[in-house]
């Protein structure tokens, strides 16, 4: 096993990443497990994994409090927070209650955003068992909820104390899950780390066949190419926004077929061919890199052609996000692989081409 | 005009106190006001101070977004807050917009609770309109919506970037209003100013008389006692416990009678006066320190004796407040009027005594 640093001062944890890490409770500081553990989850995950993380905290001495909430993302709004909030209170749960959410990025935005706003803040363990939550979404202390009127829209900033990240949860994952937690991936050798890219081109036949030891090293990779950006911008006002490679397209996509129709991942993959059209048509990106990214998005089982909305619709949608500042598009672009820089003015003749080159 | 300083790193901000402080947009940084504003206020505030705060603000360049909530501690919701959300996104705010708050302390906690999650959080300037918010809650970044479990449940730290506090304002207060906001002005000189209480008990009269400079140097003072101790515990681990006094009694009151039956300030009003009971029992403060205290209150309009709800029923309530830990009871006690300790363990008898000498 793997402990990876996330440098943020006195909000510093560790990524603990590994074979047997669901359950590593040795790995994390005593305080954390001595009380009170609100162990969130969902309906298709406790089944499968909480019994053992609920054993072995009950084996360090941890009272468990478990609350199961439905799967998807479609439950990632305020009726799943406002159940968390009356089980633990219904349960005299305090303020050094540490709540372990356990499950993909749903289960850890939820529970990470009660945690963040119970009592005005508890400690929190990040236990993703989806590769998308691995590799992104369980480090960085984003934490939100949908609204209605866009994804993400109501959150904080609330590092966990903690995360832990097993491979072998991956076992279980659904192989569009798989694919969408890949997405991540590519994103992050596309923006940080071309020896990474080239990595997967090598390996992506043993990481779709779920080996242990591939997917393990494409973890930890992501999580120190995430750390480090983390590390120096926590609350995204600067770099931090690279990370963001492909979604503004890929957001524009979930909100167009409406949320859940396509996976978030999914919607990144393509997303990823946009923005490297996108850097083609502003003249940084050669186009043989277009291709590789092309196909090594496909290879991963994911989409590379968005769906047909129209234009106008996708800078409807895109204008939406909330990346949006004074209602101008700014988009993350490549300078080559492996380096992204903020694109802001992008002509908008460049966004339709990149758009064109990748909507049936 | 004076202009105190929080000491929080990079987070300090200053309170600017005084007359004509409501519109002072000129005290504060340009970049707060450059851009998009979401000015949230109530119904009863809007008509009286809505629109020379808006003049303000345009004539600085800024536009406007005026969001107008419904009056009272009722509509401390999730309603009020996702009413909140859906104008600010329906109206294109981004990141970069800031909230005003403009109002006592519902709208000041909604508001400041609405900008601490929007977007996972944007700046926020506070312009509480009524005593109790501007010697209280605009100072200290607690944010905060009830839950139908328990008051201020739900929440976060995050802190205004500036507050504007005009004791102008004050005029228009209902009699109640200015009183519970002097219960919080009387619990900064019991716990930290021997000399503000004493001062309190020479100009009480001109308190409630409404003088401008009586006013305005208790708002001042108010805000410098909470300041320093916020300065040193911004997330309340430890000495910032201090500012409860009263609070764990004026809770259960408040929780036992239905929120909104008495006002916040009138419960700690009382709570003040049980606290300094208690703090007699556990051999503290002198018997004639308990009658001071006791009668500053009640010549502060404040009720000192409690609901008849019975001693178990008060215990029950005190143990769902959110300052309990596992299940133990810490009240905030006096040595002497001017210094306040946090007491642990206390014995049930001296609690059940100082209820008894504060309940018809």
């Amino acid at each position: 096993m793997q402990s990876l640093r996330v440098a943020l001062g006195e909000r510093s944890y560790f990524v603990h990443v590994g074979v047997g890490a669901l359950s590593a409770i040795d790995r994390l500081e005593p305080a954390i497990v001595k009380g009170r553990i609100a162990l969130i989850t969902n309906e298709v995950v406790a089944p499968l994994y909480a019994e053992r993380l609920e054993a072995a905290l009950t084996a360090h001495g941890a009272r468990v409090l478990r609350i199961t909430l439905p799967d998807g993302e479609a439950h990632k709004t305020w009726a799943s927070l406002d159940h968390i909030y009356d089980q633990m209170l219904a349960a005299r749960c305090d303020r050094h209650t540490t709540v372990f959410a356990l499950g993909g990025g749903v289960v850890g935005d939820v529970a990470g955003f009660a945690a963040a706003t119970f009592m005005r803040g508890i400690d929190y363990v990040q236990v993703p068992t989806t590769l998308l939550a691995q590799v992104d979404s369980s480090v960085g202390g984003k934490t939100a909820i949908n609204h209605p009127r866009g994804k993400n829209m109501i959150g904080a900033f609330h590092q966990p104390v903690a995360v832990l990240a097993d491979p072998l949860s991956l076992a279980t994952l659904p192989d569009r899950e798989l694919s969408a937690g890949l997405a991540e991936v590519i994103k992050h050798g596309m923006l940080a780390d071309a020896a990474l890219f080239d990595w997967l081109e090598q390996h992506m036949d043993a990481l779709m066949a779920r080996d242990a030891q591939a997917l393990a090293h494409v973890i930890q990779r992501s999580v120190e190419i995430k750390a480090a950006i983390v590390a120096v911008d926590e609350h995204e006002t600067g770099v931090r926004a690279l990370l963001n490679l492909g979604h503004t397209f890929g957001h524009a996509i979930e909100a167009g077929l409406g949320f859940g129709t396509w996976l978030h991942g999914e919607a990144v993959g393509t997303g990823l061919v946009m923005a490297a059209e996108l850097s083609r048509e502003l003249g940084a990106l050669a186009a043989g890199d277009v291709s590789r990214v092309r196909a090594l998005v496909a290879r991963a089982g994911l989409p590379v052609s968005g769906p047909a909305l129209g234009i106008e619709r996708y800078f409807e949608l895109m204008s939406g996000d909330k990346k949006v500042r004074d209602g101008a598009l700014r988009f993350i672009t490549l300078e080559r692989l492996g380096e992204a820089r903020i694109s802001e003015g992008t002509p908008r003749a460049a966004i339709v081409a990149a758009l064109e080159a990748c909507c049936d």
